[in-house]
């Protein structure tokens, strides 16, 4: 049985990577919007029996690019596709993991409901911003790591006496995983109200005293934590040239006119999310195709994916 | 128990009409988007214990407006909400209701798929596309009609010899009931092959020479039905200035340029759809606010919405 | 994996014909029904891990036949049939795909719930009266025309100048379809009010003058519907020997009578209702086993269906 | 909110019955066949809001009665009623309650599946064959028992030295709780192979010599089973003129010249199942509507129904 | 594709001579209980793509050997196993089948439902105390019987004139099961109330006077049942030496007491009950193990289990 | 309708306490436990119609406790409740929210969709480990937190110079909201490798020496995370009278050992879990009746219960 993959519009080029990877063209498929923004969906060749893995990050903007998803997957359901795998690199709504203030909804609990409506059987996802989203499914969901490629694309870039830092509390696990990767010290900067009356004092835990920083991050969103991290490190006494490593790079909001302004060497970011190019920016993008290939070729062969999935 | 009405954001004046033909305040809540493009709804007061009916057209653009019903839905019923009702006024992707030529999507079925993973529970919409949506759904979904308001609009409008045209035949039903509400008889536009030979001949049934036209129909999307149908109305010798009657006004592509340039007197519309202001074209809004607002408050009182629903 | 065909008893000859198709015996099975009414169904052969066929039109009596059908499916599930497909070459109940006129039920969406009820996770229907059903279902359904066999077992009993006619508004895409096939000329019966004060005119559409009217649609249930046009065409100076070609030749209530005293030259019906020989009509059959048998191998083999598969 | 009860066509003249404990009128619905058998379900007045009492036994014709059933439910259920309850006096199908010698459909479980696909959330039933029939449904069912009422009607027939006989095996707890409510003694007849050699003989375990025997059974369907009491315990020297006492009288295939042909003084029956008058049999008809009146009105107005429900 | 046979914590010894006699080495996996009771599990080898089979008796502690089966199951889906069946050779909280007397749980169909919810496919059981636990499930359950086995470990125990007994009346059928298999007379211990005014007196059908009674029974619990049956044999002047053969020895409570003071010469269990060793009493276990690895490698085979299940 | 609140045996003080709070008596059921270990729950008082709230910590043991909860629920369910709400003041499995090293079950999953199953259609749980578990279930969950009742318990407590302390990263946000309530500095005690070099280092973030900890923690349960907190903060200089204080008061495995070789003033718990009485500790009980009586009026009387919520 042959491998389809099938690209929605959010990343065509990782998508088209991935296939490459894999060793296959990606299946021939129509996307079409029509001019009421309705979508339209037609698959040009024949899925029957086969497993289908449907490509598409839920990136900005998220509901369209969620949607194409759902139609690609209802369009193989359709036409007798035997099982249908979700691989999304980059998982929109996951921060909305919970009610946080009040009569909110869950997005991420709605999203993991409409995969299943969907008749998505199998999910892939890479660094996810809520790990626990495994539990909002109920179907297998393989949490992968781009770290190893970041870390790998990281370490030409270090100076003699580097120093992992996490921006905030939430990203201390992640941090972790760099350090030993990178071999090098961790610091975490963190806004924790220290004491009851100081508010949103910015403290650092861990030696960052002529250090250069390499803040890492799951993703770069508006980059407000990550150049707030720059600015309370670089009071702190760090070296100036920073590097930034993140698996997602969504730059969204002012995100490019606040990083523009920092004293930042270089910015690593995965190729879960499609890139428009900034040259104002030193961005240097690492492929996962590899990775994610790899999980898709071992989920088709029904190998273990035991070492390439994320373990906390 | 008070009757609460939250709106989306595809059509908030409708919203607010209906609820003041309720006789309510709009329901308070906030909608959000990050600069990620991602959804956050924050609904203002509580909703325990209560029937919610929240208003939202699924208007362009389709996937956003699903979407924001979907945050809103689940935000109730995770606050509490006794039942959901949603309210559609414009029901986007019904016309995706079968797979036409091939392996796509039917868009209306994951729609109504959607509805119930967000815990809706009972649905209204107005002249659907596809009347056979309701045996999409498993919930109860309540079929209005526009027809008595529009034709009610257009009446003081007709010369002495007007004729109620359907630009094709899907529209004959439709096109029947309003005929009968205007005590004016009935012609239809068709382009159905009438000859193995000649390809898209379009045909006229019914006795247009002379008569002003009121073409009518369930929506004007791009207006190429309608112009179309107009211009073999012309060349079949109908008086000049038509009427135009759908009840969804989307007006999107080249809608605006295209009826700009026919002999249109009077276009009119109900407001399902939230327009932005042509002062190029003759448009009248007619509100069905009055019939939305007396759907819900029979739903609400549990009385029959019989002679409201559409009988075909 | 062998093909295992199981049939139903409400058309055992199509079902021994689909099976001589593809080249297997039907499979054994023993189907009872007790003094009390009460259906017992004992499957004679092993069907675990095997992909099964069901083969059962729901005509008439159709809760009986369609009962049938689910008690099949769960004797199979049960059995540890690996994935059940309904072959129902006539669909009863499609007609009801909407409350048309207050508090109906939607049977064709109930018959579509019991059929996921019984496990059944594939279906194929040839000429459904509502092509919608699609999407009354979650799993897909395989939608089929009888129109190129019928119109070939037509063909020879043309004569020079014939005219396809539809016998109302709702079957004008069918007569489409044939009129290409046949490459002839179309016309349309219809009895839509042409004015405000007539009621219920019978109008035509096409030029029928001197021709030889061949009147399709999808089923002859009561023959009301071809008989009204038919006897329109005459008035309209049709030729008299008339062609009725459907797929499904139901022939209920005062059906043969009706047929009878009309000037009919031949009728022409596909197989998928079981038929009683009407030695008084001049009925030919034209079967479409071999449409379902090359149906069920592509399913088995996981080809492609496109090509059989209806297209509007 | 008044208690508003539908009858399906099984049973009319219970459902009046029913009613008229109550103190209502039965609910307007039009049940109609269509000449191809189809069923047509309208409900003629409003349920919106409303507990609704559905009243159909799924006697023979099984299938059409059920299919009755679900079709009020789906009407009901669309038209907006708040719950839905079926009262099914006499419950088809329950025999089939596992796979007993082969690949067999359990036609109870389908049964009860599709109560849940229509809607049904609540059901009521008489003297189940298989009380176990509780746990094949999702949703309460109220298991009833006809027993006080049939025991109060065979009360005054009775002869000095009656004895209660269970006509097998699997009826010895109904028999008991007859024995008990009329104080008589017990006696089992049974067929169980009492030796490995012998094949089987009928025994009879009790004293029955001399004693006129009150055979009692949850049904009496084809008679067979009785009729082979009676003559066992004719041989066995009971007084000729029996008592035939059971819930459901059924009635099918040879039963009515089975009973004719043997010494029974008096049948007694409920009316689950509706009766054709049998002159030539001495039957008399207990009515069960108090007892399935009281449970309507007990669930209606939420109070217990445990001191209706059948203890065993 | 490999049988991949995973154990519980209930009866491992079962699990290992079910997976010799497949060919196969027991799964890896770690079951482990943190100190706060919660149970964890760690599948330590690839399940991806494979059919799984999960042996485990829900015997006591019936809550925990269930939830562990429940984790194996959920272990193995997120691990992306292909099917999950579970091989339940004991089925706790069978006899929970209905309400019997008020306000109960219906145990058998909460566990049905468990099941369901753990992604559990198939299900293979022993000797149910409730046959119609098969109708509780929407999967199908593989009932089997351990009688072959028992018999022929029971048969050459017999002494020349031995008679099978069944300790009650639900015990019947599977006493007649024994007695064909053992070519030997029936007998059967009930305690119906024979009388208005006696109170359960147990009496005996069938010739026991001087034979020697083989009592058999599906399992043996408190040996409350079986004490009593045999206590009333001895009464009726039954030869003293009994064999007791059951399928699920639990023998929890007051069982090895009761047991130990009675004239039993030998007690015949199978092993789906993990027995602790009970040098007081002549226990002989006969392993099930052939028989369920038969049916582990039928259904993975794809082959048919009809000879293997319970027929009644 | 009154409120019922029926307890398990999980904490039935607690149970007592709340019923008390509300006004109320505890509803009276039977919980039993057979000598095999299988559960029997019987109701014993009507609860048709009503919301019944059932109070049960899923403390060890576990799994018997979930079980007790998922009984009580079905039987309720069965006997006509019209909503059923699970109070569970300790949510157990709360941790397995992941698969965080290989193939392992994701119990918090498992225990949610057994939630479902059992027909609870509304949960409250009080400082849940894993705030996201509310995303796990498809109901609406109430998280409360005992944190007001816990530091109002602790205020008096205080010394001048407190600080309270996060016993690790994972409890940051927890120690913020009591650092807020109780007016005090806040440290971190975390064991984050801070150096490629070093493993383990437990290091302290904020100022403790010479200060009054005051540890903060969800719960305890070995007591591991708080004794070498304890340590480290006395290492750090702390002043050695130490505060423990936290919601869930487990105490299992070597807890009671551990805590008692340790500088502790006072152990502050909530009454979340039944405590054995620990004579050997300091402990302290402080009710949180108050807050679930509190939430359980506002749900029955569908007031709003934001203010009760836990925001984060």
């Amino acid at each position: 049985m042959d491998i389809l993959i099938f690209s929605g519009s959010a990343n065509p080029s990782l998508a088209r990577a991935i296939a490459d990877c894999v060793g296959v063209a990606l299946g021939q498929r129509i996307l079409t919007r029509f001019p009421d923004s309705e979508l339209h969906v037609d698959i040009q060749q024949s899925v029957r029996g086969h497993d289908v893995y449907l490509v598409q990050s839920t990136s900005p903007p998220v509901d369209a690019h969620l949607m194409e998803l759902l139609f690609l997957a209802d369009a193989c359901h359709r036409a007798g596709a035997r099982r249908i795998a979700a691989i999304v690199p980059y998982f929109g709504y996951a921060r909305q993991d919970r009610r946080g203030r009040g009569r909110e909804a869950v997005g991420a609990r709605i999203t993991c409901d409409l995969f299943a409506a969907a008749h998505i059987e199998r999910a892939v996802a890479v660094d996810l911003h809520t790990p626990e989203l495994e539990g909002f499914m109920s179907i297998p969901l393989e949490h992968l790591s781009a770290i190893p490629f970041l870390a790998g694309a990281a370490a030409p870039m270090l100076s003699g006496d580097s120093v992992v830092v996490a921006p905030d509390l939430g990203g201390v696990k992640l941090a972790e995983r760099y350090a030993r990767s990178l071999n090098l010290p961790l610091a975490v900067v963190h806004k924790a109200r220290l004491s009851g009356h100081e508010v949103e004092v910015r403290g650092i835990v861990g030696d960052v005293a002529g250090r250069a920083p390499v803040i890492v991050d799951d993703m770069v969103s508006t980059a407000g934590t990550v150049t707030a991290a720059l600015r309370a490190l670089i009071e702190a006494g760090a070296a100036p040239a920073a590097l930034v490593v993140a698996t997602h790079g969504l730059l969204v909001g002012e995100a490019v006119e606040r990083l523009r302004t920092m004293p930042i060497r270089q910015i690593v970011f995965s190729d879960t999310v499609s890139a428009s190019p900034q040259s104002s920016l030193p961005i240097q993008i690492t492929s996962i195709a590899p990775l994610l290939a790899e999980a898709i070729k071992r989920l088709h062969n029904e190998q273990s994916l035991s070492d390439l999935i994320v373990h906390q």
